[in-house]
């Protein structure tokens, strides 16, 4: 059988495409933050995880043109070998300042960050528990660590009863890690960190968050999720992703300095990848300095999202309840979210549209996501649209 | 059991850090390329992967501080959703041509690509067949497809008997990927590309090359390992990086445009990870313009590499043969290897120590790898104070 069948055979994106609302891979031509150019023209951005608008902020740009000058466009090299910078070891100890932890380690993508962790703690014998709605890089950690022989176990989304029931059946002789997002990517969602802090200790669990979409967004100043219940010494290790709010592209882990010091010197994942650049390092640093030194911008993002949230939800739409920037609207149905996605593009408003087997059908949503440097025109704009297309398709009145 | 267990008793890095000779994380304050400085000292380097030292070129520098001004620092979204620039698409298709391929598709980096490819082409009831050296990141795509119930076979190194008893052992039935390093990343030896083509053809098993290690050092004007043996046509996909000679980061892969299309709708590494940055993908553009403008820099690169290999081996040095960039210097015992780097460190030497268990003791080597900027006077020097130091340790005569 031929391997590249599947490939042939696949038609589904062809014929979205065909009925011209295809919604995936838009090129941007130009991006301010809350307003972007695609096709020649300017589209209010309501999708992008830049929380905080800083990847065009001036002391983020300053910072990405000095570095890139200073050090060059790239390492060339992984962070164990020839690719470590002073830039590198410095982002590493301001983080671990801000998060309030022993260490930090830095890896080439978030994404890449849950499988630097969790195959290299997760091996034969131990046990990763993950929440069943857990984003698609610690799912990837979590299949990674099944393919070396460790156990993997699913508790049901957010349910600390349910963690409580699998915790309960593993052996006290087996090593056991638990992840769950801080944020929850699609529907921004806050996980139960008291229960899940509780059932951890109880069971002699380790606990690793996953504050890519909560670092900026939640807790004092923005620290995260645990920061948001007041757990910060509680969570053994957290992680996180320079491509939302601290502006590039890159992750980190924060925890003890041994558990960092383990995981230098044996995930694959750091160990053979070539590290973050200068520029999305020094980036990720000046964003992290405007967070720490400008807390109010975390309660604009907050009142920006809220606002929407409140609007939409008053005309009518199915909006998901809630408290971060990630505000989604529920439309059921894949047919019906691609036809809404892009009549809002063609007004000029960029969503994300989360469609079947991605979501379960009866979710299918667009997704929307808010900063705060959006203003009250474009957040305005957002809501008029909404509205506008709502009553046009029969979806509120 | 506390999962940490594991953290808290690992000590050998320590252990060589007490005896002075820890090699690994160290902090680079400038890099100019073939000399950086490290410690407020001038070190030549001599482990880069920068092989075509353009992480500094002034023509890769403008392109990504052109492209930081005006898309900013980062994209802040996967290329399926809000992640995707102009710039993404003009690289997928200057490489394509380049490579002369239908379509390519980037990934975030280098490591992440391989396991954008085989768990999403390989599936549960599939094979991975893969050469037992290859890189860490095709072992890690492995592991995921192993993870997801696939199969996994490994064939001895390089040996195209035996793969062909491997592929001749799997069911007509069951899709087939061969995957091999191109240009092996720890000893620089050159895939044996026309008979695992042939095999793969006599078996109906589809073919990916990591070319890594070769874009810019083998093949017509440094187009990699296919064109190295004329086999351009013949090989299925093509996967590399741009952390090396395309000097920033990230990652592709190169094929029929089916594949590619099914690539961009299914794997979770391209559509959960943020895209490359736009400084990252305009260095890249302008490192592969200068590559494809100059290609007598691929022979520079390769004469720098055969000086000093040819050198080594004169000196008694046990080298390993080949013809690429990488000349590792086989010392065949561990703490030999942490001392001798040491002294080259101390004159100003930076190389890679490759020890056990990351390489068999008996294999227990100085990686030594060189770029096309590297000049005689660094060349010279590097063979001088290898000659003084193998002979103060007894080495060499």
């Amino acid at each position: 059988m031929d391997i590249f069948s599947k490939c042939y055979s696949f038609t589904r994106a062809d014929e979205v495409k065909a009925a011209g609302v295809y919604p995936y891979f838009r090129a941007i031509e130009q991006n301010e933050g809350p307003v972007v150019k695609i096709g020649g023209r300017e589209v209010i951005m309501a999708g992008s995880n830049n929380y905080h608008g800083l990847t065009t902020h001036p002391k983020v740009l300053e910072a990405a043109l000095e570095a890139t000058k200073k050090y060059g466009t790239g390492c060339s090299g992984s962070r164990y070998l020839t690719g470590t910078l002073d830039l590198h070891i410095k982002l590493e100890e301001k983080l671990a300042k801000f998060l309030n932890k022993e260490a930090v380690l830095l890896f080439s993508t978030g994404y890449q960050t849950a499988q630097g962790i969790i195959p290299t703690l997760v091996n034969k014998g131990d046990y990763i528990i993950s929440d069943k709605d857990n984003h698609a890089s610690i799912v990837a950690g979590n299949i990674m660590a099944k393919g070396i022989f460790a156990e993997h176990v699913r508790y049901k989304h957010n349910d600390v009863e349910d963690l409580e029931r699998v915790l309960k059946q593993i052996p006290d002789s087996a090593g056991k890690l638990v992840a769950t997002d801080g944020v929850f990517s699609t529907t921004g969602e806050i996980a139960a960190l008291d229960g899940i802090v509780k059932a951890c200790k109880k069971y002699g669990a380790r606990l690793l968050v996953d504050d890519a979409h909560s670092l900026g967004v939640i807790g004092k100043g923005g620290r995260g999720t645990a920061s948001e219940f007041g757990l910060d010494s509680e969570v053994d290790m957290i992680m996180g992703t320079f491509s939302k709010t601290l502006s590039s592209l890159g992750g980190y882990v924060a925890g003890e300095e041994r558990i960092i010091n383990f995981l230098k010197h044996h995930s694959s994942a750091l160990i053979f990848s070539a590290s973050p650049t200068p520029a999305s390092v020094a980036a990720a640093m000046a964003a992290l300095e405007i967070l720490d030194s400008e807390p109010e911008r975390v309660q604009r993002l907050s009142s920006n999202a809220s606002k929407v949230r409140k609007a939409l939800t008053e005309m009518g739409f199915h909006v998901l309840e809630g408290s971060t920037p990630i505000v989604p609207v529920i439309l059921g149905e894949d047919t019906l979210t691609f036809t809404f996605w892009r009549k809002l593009f063609d007004n000029g408003i960029f969503v994300n549209a989360f469609v079947s087997p991605g979501v379960p059908q009866n979710l299918s949503m667009l997704r929307t996501s808010y900063m705060a440097t959006h203003e009250d025109k474009h957040l305005n704009r957002i809501i008029e649209v909404f509205g506008e297309i709502g009553k046009e398709m029969g979806i509120i009145k």
